[in-house]
């Protein structure tokens, strides 16, 4: 058994660059450094379809990734039990029935699938010369530092991905401290798309930032997305957010400022885009926790075993893989856009 | 000509309330208080197909909502302008030509069709013993105090749309005070949602409040959305964040907090569901700003006429009538969950 | 009242041939000639969006129809009836009520919104050089000779729309016999699609002619469909049947037959498409019916009025705007088919 | 490597059987009978996903169907080659390049996941009482006996799946010197579905015969589809094609005849639902063709190996298959019809 995940739409000629997908699995799988979950998964991976000689078909291209670990496992614990914050109640009560093993559909592991779909869209990005970028900004209270620079090229030169270096020791130190209690953190991570051409997007209701948005609701954990000035424009004045418009020295029509995050009435304007994305702590604990059965009796799980004392830094490629898909989707739809 | 909506998929059968339907297109409508525009728009509407002896028939139901003035009005200052942060630059780039009358489709009128169709989704709410509530939380810097208690039936009562009838009054000063000066404000309007049966949202991609989130960031000049604990989350413990499950008197399972805002796991868990949305101060000042024309010359553009200082008071019924068609969207879905 | 159309996803920047559209709604609408229903219908028509200085804006665009006749009809003699090989009873069971007036959406008149769009992806396809042919080929026992000659040109010239002139003159004589009976007779449309660029169509599911024929088959009165050498390549052999291919003098592949109707594997091949439509006799008859009221009890109709004695002559311009709007759709789609 | 399929949208709860999912693999493989293809295929199957504990959860179902012949193939005779009346040339121009080996997405072995898919499908109908067979009416000029009874169990009685014993002699007799020859025969599948509720379909374009339609023309090898009195209806008047309604001794409401096909408005009204399926004779010949080669040259192509002589036999769980993914997905959507 294992995950597996078919992408459909992807345009044929596409070269595939094995090495970028294997490098996004790595970057998403546990037990790569010490703060994240030592769990045993293997990130080996089979296409099934969709490629031939090196390139896309045009068929729909399957990708399997099998589990490393076949022999059956004791869900006894989880059986019976509604775990705190985690879908089994929701899933039990929609369905009437509970695949409890491994979590199901509802499983951490389901990103995998994600970041191997986003590892071709990022191909597709590449060929039109888009670049993204995903990167830790905060975690718990430690946020980067607003006054100093930021460092793309450092992002994966710590095991946080955090693009300023000492930031990222203290969030290193911190999580390290909550993983010691079996407890976990929340965190932010931030995204900046370059080079997207102006003109992606769609009026009304797939706005290029409404898709990004529920893009990134869509992965488990997440509680909030904002893009340009986000949150903080509440209490800004239109006088200040308004971005003016420029010609540069080469002709090029710009904006002086970028409040609007590189996406204007839902249509990117060329400038970059930029968003964050909010997650929770990981429900999973490694400690006692109250709570009920499937009967309604009140129970106390024990934490056990291995966990994410914080999920955003394997959620670095996810958010990327996310973006990429979407991005993806409106350049092939914005394809049709003018006669 | 005017503004039109097609709702299709709406269930047979279902009792139309056209109080409710003027009353929302009332909400929403420009010159209903002195601190929205004074544009006149007329909210009369015609419903053109769908409604049969005061029932809904299973046919598309097509609402046609004219416009009141119909003489032609001068667009020359726009024609050849890019207006700083609206959508004239980003509509033009991608299609190639441009409908300058009334901002086309990037034109906050359009928001009226959203409102017409979350009226008919309220009903249907309405009948599954769903209530949906949006209110101002938060206008520049001025926010509802989290101490002080918050009465649903007091939103109404004063024409910002606040249920802190001492923080209202503080809000309409500021819009007041920014109206005279021909700028504009961001706020925030929160939702809550009550009576939602478990089980509604999907897993994986169609995450309840992921289209949420999505219904949401469609609307004009929405930059950031957040759900349960929101941003808040990044800086809690999952100890302090997960949801204690716990079976009350009668037996029925719900948790003791909700962080979780409702849902987990992307589906509704039977307590209130509630988030945030973040609105951008709006981008049409009643003063000159610097820009560029079509040829990208520089030019100023002078604000004139009419405008919302602040988005929020009339945002509160498109907020709820987003709302109302997503988690309409869900109940219908839901109905195959199971055989 | 009347009948409206949205068309969404076409380009913007498409020159708009309002003759066109004026022309072919005249071929579809009643009392154009004896041999047609004499029911008044104006086709006069309102472009009330996604129009903009004579071209597409990208905009959905709407059009409208309004209604001639706005005096309220006696419909008293089919409330509580079941005509017989209506839709009244299956609409009835489906939605628990039923707009009886004018037939709701299973009345005849809901082609003339087909029309309306087929006639603008009639001119996105003008622009891509495909042209679109349909004609009657057959009524009742009486077709076309296959041994004669068929000029397209003469299609129009006749009321019945069949490019024989002689064949037309003997479906004309007893379209008027079937008339003068009271009675209505089936009919046969055959469509011919020249110009087609080879690779419209998709694998599997969406083969262009499985879409040619579900567009066919959602016209009312539609009883099958077959493309290319149709129900005839069931008595045929393979070395019969098969289409060799070869290389013309300007070395260009064609095939020398062309039983695959210009589609194999579900994708165009650059040869002519084709394909047939057959028609049942209309249902309304000026003759006394037994049928059962909603109740059960048995009742007899009494036919009256005006009533169309064969469909196929106006059902000419509804295949041929269902054939449009599915050649766009592959169009559009096969944009995005190579990197 | 093999072929899969993922079945999304099917409720939970549904009990799972295998029998039948095996069975109707079966029933389309290769080498079943001395009349189809000698071809070796595996169709054993791994469920991948979707079931637990014997029902389904509400995940998509995966099936899996690895090939049983892992060996690289000699595929040299068609890389260069454009095979007549197959998909060769269309895929090669549409995608830009072409992945030889076993036909990919055009290849006959598609049809497999559709049995699977179809059995699930199946399964749900079983559920509520409906009821599927098909069966070869035609085989070249060799046709079901109008006068003569039809028995739908014998239908698997013999090879040729034909309900009438002596009729399905006489077919296998001809296949039998069909194949002789090296040559290929066409042949006709009929349909019918017994226990359907009224209510299926959906007026305008997604109509219950239209939905069936599309799904038969896109099986390979289909060129018509025609339901009901079907292209008969033609020569047709319409008091005699006209199905009376009529109220039976237990006072349901049925019609006298039944030319609509069960199907009236695009809405299953309650009758048995019935239809016909033209297939071309099988492009693959044991036989020199004349073709072209990637280059345009002239060249010949030699047959070789095992072919069928004719698909029909073999289609028969296909068309089955087919037909329950639509009424299934029907049965779905009607369950929001009404509040």
């Amino acid at each position: 058994m294992g995950i597996g995940v078919v992408i459909d739409g992807c345009p044929s000629g596409l070269e595939i660059d094995l090495d970028l997908l294997t490098k996004d699995l790595q970057r998403r799988r546990p037990g790569q450094s010490a703060i994240v979950t030592q769990r045993s998964e293997t990130e080996d991976y089979i296409i099934q379809s969709g490629i031939f000689e090196g390139k896309t078909t045009g068929t729909p291209i399957s990708i399997f990734i099998p589990n490393k670990d076949q022999k059956s496992k004791d869900y006894s614990h989880i059986v019976d039990s509604y775990r705190p914050s985690h879908a089994d109640y929701t899933y039990a009560q929609k369905y009437g029935n509970r695949d409890y093993r491994g979590g199901g559909r509802s499983s951490a592991r389901e990103t995998a699938a994600r970041v191997a779909a986003g590892a071709l869209a990022k191909m597709l990005l590449k060929y039109y010369g888009i670049q993204i970028h995903a990167y830790v900004s905060q975690v718990g209270s430690i946020s980067i530092d607003p006054k100093q620079e930021i460092d793309l090229d450092t992002i994966e030169s710590n095991i946080i991905r955090c693009p300023q270096p000492d930031t990222a020791d203290k969030m290193i130190q911190l999580i390290k401290e909550i993983k010691k209690d079996g407890d976990t953190i929340g965190g932010k991570i931030s995204c900046l798309i370059q080079g997207c051409p102006v003109g992606l997007g769609e009026p009304v209701f797939d706005k290029l930032h409404a898709d990004l948005g529920k893009a990134m609701l869509s992965i488990n954990a997440v509680k909030g997305y904002e893009y340009g000035s986000g949150f903080g424009a509440i209490a800004m004045k239109g006088s200040e957010h308004n971005d003016v418009f420029i010609k540069d020295a080469v002709g090029k029509i710009s904006t002086k400022s970028n409040h609007s995050g590189g996406i204007q009435g839902g249509i990117s304007n060329g400038m970059d885009i930029y968003f964050n994305v909010a997650f929770k702590p990981v429900a999973t604990l490694i400690k006692d926790q109250k709570s009920v059965n499937t009967s309604g009796e009140e129970i106390t799980i024990s934490g056990k075993g291995r966990h994410d004392p914080c999920v955003v830094p394997r959620a670095v490629p996810i958010v990327e893989a996310m973006t990429a898909l979407v991005i993806a989707d409106h350049l092939l739809r914005n394809k049709t856009a003018r006669i």
